[in-house]
């Protein structure tokens, strides 16, 4: 299997209706996309004070699957309106498990 | 469930070498701490150019499980051991799902 992780500091201007708006997009969007194994996401708990805002975790049976997802209309579409100017930093890992 | 995610970037000076055993720490921490109940890291595939080397993806049954496998000695031994000294960035976010 191959997992995607990526982590996300909002800008400032993200309100908590745009993070709660988010998580709903990311829920809607795995259903569209059947390459997508496994898909989990969701707001920091606020456990440790240096911790990053956001994640998204998706799993994959394979890396051709992964960059179907990646590419696909719909999350491109979904970056467009929920990532693209709304993060101070990301940071993405595929690993194989 | 909790979902604990932890990104790294290694200094220069982390060889493959470093990376296998690291992994192989990895592999030997999980059984030891029973409150994990599913764990997977490995190296970034490289698919982009900006990602980050390495992950960890943790799941606890509670964010009380959780902080006994942040807390756990041999938890923190692995840190000292493969961890502090080597990594560039470290970015985690544990997240309910």
């Amino acid at each position: 299997m191959i997992r995607h992780v990526v982590v996300f500091r909002w800008n400032d201007t993200v309100t908590d209706a745009d993070i709660a708006a988010t998580g709903a997009a990311l829920d809607a969007l795995a259903p569209v996309i059947p390459e997508i194994a496994a898909y989990r996401h969701g707001p920091d708990l606020r456990l440790a004070p240096t911790n990053a805002d956001y994640t998204v975790v998706g799993d994959f049976e394979s890396v051709d699957d992964y960059l179907v997802y990646r590419d696909h209309p719909e999350h491109q579409r979904f970056i467009a309106a929920h990532i693209t100017g709304r993060v101070s930093d990301r940071v993405a890992v595929q690993f194989e498990f």
